[in-house]
């Protein structure tokens, strides 16, 4: 496939034009219960609403001619079955697979990567061989007693998917176990979370795809130092999830280990065994299948050819039309369940990390913008916070509200004739109207320009399959916006830069005296008063 | 004071042809060692590093005189001492003086504001006072025991500056003492928070100004009927913090009252009864004293007119040349210490809702721009994360790392050479550099362009005095940007529209019978699915 720039496209034209004069939604009808109802669509438990967004049936044409003609789902169909879409032509670069979506591709025969997802399947029996372990008592501390707590130690995408998954779905954890993390190479982070632990009954999940992070192998130690000074030896205690070979893949220091792959970056591996050993720990087997069928089902819904039905594929052609027709920089996750505090943080690094990059696939740099700056919290918080800005502030924020009709743990409480629950699905659909509309006052501290873009998710509740769901539909709208970009969402070569000057600093404070000469980072090190 | 707009100052014109020139970060030798030491600048335990600003003398001459002509810290004076600054000449408006630093400023004579800081030390008494029989043993629970937790309830100001200050100061924590918070309508959170108590020992501060605030009720109601269904009385685990008169100034209903003013806003109470019951009960009292002077030893640094040795003025300075100059719309907080992951979410509050404006102090629409979106999460995480955006996107971010010398626990290990603390601060210092020099390389891909503009704040160590300086300096730094743009700072009008369509919302959902014409709420309720 000869993958177009985004600029030569013929819709990126039309777009441009379509864009000098958007969808008004703040005039009178705007939003009539027609278009509500029109601009809605359904895919794997959600329901999509996007009347509130800027844009009508001939913007959706066009866009739709802007997937048609950079063959974005059948892009998205080959980085399925196995093409190497991790690349840069003619450079070095990873030359990987990209086959995150083959570690759920279990529910439908055959499998659109069957070498891939026949290794995840055995990663999994492995799991679920452990997992019974642990449930039955056959795996048990020296003392006999069960393990309570699993702590994952990772960083980046070893962490921030696991993190903010747990988090949602901790209404469903089974009794008495419990999951913590440890990322930061900060020693107070470790500190933190091993001063409450009962380590006797503590498990440890070493994850590191290459078996070298820094922070990761740093923090290991620390959790070694702490379960030998417990009198506990710590290879009874400690997990490895690395890559096969990799220096972690060592029977000897790990009470068990769990293989993750090339193919799978890892933002993009919450659904691998990087996700799966903790989600499993805490959830148990069955619960982890249902989150892993809910991203598989999103994974089929992306296959769809028409936006207006590929819930995935609109989303980020309306991200798009957003980022580079209408110049908005940034994009709001803004969800109305506190259960997903943690995962607009896991969206900052997929998205970001994904699709901020300045050259095409054909390592030339764009001329066009790409990724946006993704950020977020929980509503109602938000709107007691940071919304004042969104509201009347000088930017425009293109805000994306996630919500469900149900809370998760059944606790609730009326009060002036309403649920809590419904307060809060109330307050969102409230905001969505109130940004799109806006209002006019003869006070103008009191007005609202309105036509601030948006669009809102509903589902019936926060599960693990619409965890999973949820999951998938993020992931895919990133690659689809990566495809239409023309850039590779699977690298990230903006971090290398930082660490070596990182280790060039590190040398200086290891051995200060070594260099005499007035270096800058010398300079900086001893002006930031860390060397004497 | 005659407010000048932000365009009618000659200052501004002269940055503005300044900025079609910006320092060159990336040319050889233009981080010179003078330069780093030249650019740096020492206060309150706060040694600020902005060598890597794209800026030189003239630009910081330009910038002086923009706060002279402004007359920015004669506001800041005229703030400290009670001038009614929270208004829009002509227009109704919440006319309020603006004291927060009243509420500090307990370390010199005579205060600023005497009548402010006389109620701010009845309430410390107050307070001392109850922290007192806790401590003692005198105030026990109806079986004798300790309280041993303690839960914050409130919203927005109410929840994200205490919750943050908690957070970072957690390793100071007394014995036995933990503190918890619920913010959000959504039931679940409430739900998540009091499963895991033991509430016979755990004590509940509701927190809301007006003692009306919608969220905060409604978890109140939700509390109490966790204490009535254990069998324990209300009354004697609630705690109320809330305006003089207020529904909620009730002591029947409440064990003890603290009283918080109307003229401290949410986003700037944390050092008011808001956040002072709850780290007081945390830390101490002595800790909270601590705190407490090193905000006001940042509010004593705040006056000097020599903006190359005022911090906060200086960050406020550079924070517009970075805007309004270079052009740049988002603001980054990247600490690196993991005590103070909930930072960045504070001052997302505290920036966006103060300076989230479009409309003048005298109520005309503004023609340049405001505060910008500010997000951020700890290092070193965020390495692993977005950074990549930051270092190879589209999109340029000014960045502001904040870093300690020393950790908070005492807990670390050295591997290769190097503790985990001297990694953490390499790293962020890497960060720094690599943003501003970038480096050219023959494969597009690992090119770096540079020139991103960040600046490094560090200190000794993360202590209550610490946080104290850092929260204020913070406050101080928004304040005066709004003082610069000649918005009200201190009014929130941007958060009613929301309100108001929520209760329209709200009243299809609790009576849906009512109405029968196909209004926009109705059809955006039913399409959602939650009217049937």
């Amino acid at each position: 496939m000869q993958y177009k720039d985004f600029s030569a496209l013929e819709s990126t034209a039309k777009l441009a034009q379509l864009a000098a004069k958007p969808y008004n939604l703040t005039q009178p009808g705007a939003l009539s219960p027609e278009r509500i109802q029109r601009f809605s669509v359904s895919s794997c438990g959600f329901t999509l609403l996007y009347a509130t967004e800027r844009l009508d049936e001939t913007v959706l044409d066009a866009l739709q001619e802007l997937a048609d003609e950079a063959h974005l789902v059948e892009q998205f169909m080959a980085m399925k079955k196995g093409a190497v879409l991790n690349r840069i032509e003619g450079y070095p670069c990873e030359n990987r697979q990209v086959l995150h979506t083959a570690s759920r591709d279990l529910f439908g025969e055959p499998p659109h990567a069957a070498a891939a997802t026949a290794k995840a399947r055995a990663e999994l029996d492995k799991l679920r061989r452990f997992l019974d372990d642990l449930d039955s008592g056959k795996l048990v501390n020296s003392q006999g007693e069960r393990f309570t707590t699993l702590v994952q130690v990772g960083i980046g995408g070893s962490d921030l998917g696991p993190r903010a998954l747990s988090l949602a779905l901790n209404a469903f954890a089974l009794p008495e176990r419990e999951v913590r993390f440890i990322a930061n190479v900060d020693p107070d982070d470790a500190a933190a979370v091993l001063a409450g632990l009962n380590l006797r009954q503590t498990l440890f999940v070493i994850v590191s795809k290459s078996g070298s992070t820094l922070e990761t192998l740093t923090n290991e130690e620390l959790v070694r130092a702490a379960l030998r000074e417990a009198g506990l030896e710590p290879k009874q205690h400690l997990l490895a999830v690395t890559g096969e070979g990799s220096p972690m893949d060592d029977p000897s220091r790990y009470l068990a280990s769990f293989y993750m792959y090339d193919y799978i970056g890892g933002r993009y591996s919450a659904t691998s065994m990087v996700g799966a050993v903790t989600l499993g720990f805490l959830l148990g087997y069955e619960a982890l299948m249902d989150l892993l069928r809910g991203a598989w089902e999103m994974d089929m819904a992306a296959e769809q050819s028409n936006i207006r039905k590929n819930l995935p594929l609109l989303m980020a052609l309306i991200g798009i039309w957003n980022r580079n027709f209408l110049g908005y920089n940034t994009c709001a996750v803004l969800p109305y369940s506190q259960a997903l505090s943690r995962f607009p943080a896991h969206l900052q690094q997929c998205d970001m990390e994904s699709n901020g990059k300045s050259v095409t696939r054909q390592g030339q740099a764009v001329t066009w913008k790409t990724g946006p700056i993704v950020w977020g919290e929980p509503g109602t918080n938000g709107q007691h916070a940071f919304y004042q800005l969104i509201h009347q502030g000088t930017e425009i924020v293109p805000a994306e509200f996630i919500g469900f009709r149900k809370n998760q743990r059944g606790l609730d409480i009326q009060v002036a004739g309403t649920s809590s629950q419904e307060k809060l699905v109330a307050n969102m659909l409230a905001q969505s109207l109130a940004l799109a509309q806006g209002k006019e006052d003869s006070n103008p501290a009191r007005s609202f320009a309105g036509n601030r873009p948006n669009l809102v998710l509903l589902a019936e509740r926060l599960t693990p399959f619409q965890m999973g769901a949820l999951l998938a539909l993020y992931e895919h709208r990133i690659v689809f916006q990566g495809f239409a970009w023309n850039i590779n969402s699977f690298d990230q070569e903006g971090v290398q830069l930082g660490k070596v000057l990182a280790k060039n600093l590190l040398q200086h404070l290891a051995a200060p005296s070594r260099s005499e000469e007035q270096t800058v980072g010398e300079a900086l090190l001893k002006t930031a008063g860390m060397l004497a």
